[in-house]
């Protein structure tokens, strides 16, 4: 688990909103100084308290009856998600959704440096996309040793999503955003981040029938 | 709020577990007949009150010293999210990943039909994607007006996403799965799931972070 700034755990869930805040923060940059936890809690459909709650896992930020200064909010939490510092990423899979990510130009802004791209298909193999050279699968290993790569984005079918993820670990990789529709062996407490689309729109169907 | 089995509300973050125990049974099926609360539990990295107390606002599906039948249970939760029934999605934006999504078999697979796609690039507008055609968004509310259209898929730049969520509320749209890097303005209760991908990735980045 992770500790907040009080030395309390800081659950999950809080972490996943962290992004959010940071969000909301850089898009009232410019529009206002300051705002208070109702006004925000508002903004974001959540309550207050549970505004003052999630920030206060980070630091003491706001001042009774002031709020937030924005400016101020915007540039710690960029500091906490350590927006500054360069983190070198790899993509495997070169589909789809692969393909999206290698075009997104918010990685970059994020502050995350994406360096090789890996798939299978020969055809594939040495094309660049936005610059970025798509590698075979079967250098990962001693790509992953020669290089310090932080995150690999994992977008390849189900089937052999484990097989690479096992090749990931060994070799070091510190976390994992999956794409793959399946989820993901890897050991208790492994940095890991899932992004099912399929469950999303699932859910969002259910919901929609439930409503009528 | 949408009721369970028994009367209850079903809580938000069931329901959005709700396609990932169909994912597990429809892989569990063909392997074994019949699973326990307990070792269902494990393989999902929850625990088996979870899994016993998520599935029963669905149903009485489970028997005690038995377990889940697998093969009935996929069936059961197929019904209960209509993967039979087709329901026409829309997706706005023909980006990397408006175009990632177009091609993406598994929205077929789960009874999606993708109907068309919508964008602003005059040089995008009548080309045909995996055999979907292209319109101009002008012509979105004529559309809507004309097709019974459940979901839109929004994969629009953010500045305009909001006006372009604004024109799909007012002509009927049912439900929103967002891609846009931003959190939209729609009527409480309305059906939306955001997709995050940088939220992800930098939550994923401060975990790793925060567990040197």
């Amino acid at each position: 688990m992770i500790k907040g700034k009080d030395g309390s755990n800081i659950p999950k869930v809080v972490i996943e909103r962290l992004p959010r805040y940071y969000r909301y923060f850089d898009r009232l940059d410019g529009e206002m100084e300051k705002i208070s936890s109702k006004k925000l809690g508002e903004l974001m459909d959540t309550s207050a308290s549970q505004v003052r709650l999630d920030l206060s896992y980070f630091g003491d930020f706001g001042q009774q009856g002031y709020g937030y200064n924005i400016k101020k909010l915007k540039r710690e939490l960029a500091n906490i998600l350590d927006i500054e510092t360069k983190k070198n990423v790899i993509i495997i899979g070169a589909g789809n959704i692969g393909r999206a990510l290698t075009r997104f130009n918010a990685l970059k802004e994020a502050g995350f440096n994406l360096t090789a791209l890996f798939d299978v298909k020969p055809i594939l193999i040495g094309e660049r996309l936005n610059n970025v050279l798509i590698r075979h699968i079967d250098e990962l290993s001693s790509y992953l040793e020669s290089h310090d790569i932080s995150i690999a984005v994992l977008a390849v079918p189900k089937a052999v999503a484990n097989k690479v993820v096992k090749t990931l670990i060994e070799h070091g990789i510190k976390g994992i955003l999956n794409f793959s529709r399946t989820d993901l062996d890897v050991p208790k407490g492994f940095p890991i981040e899932n992004i099912h689309i399929m469950d999303k729109i699932l859910a969002l169907s259910f919901i929609i029938r439930a409503n009528k």
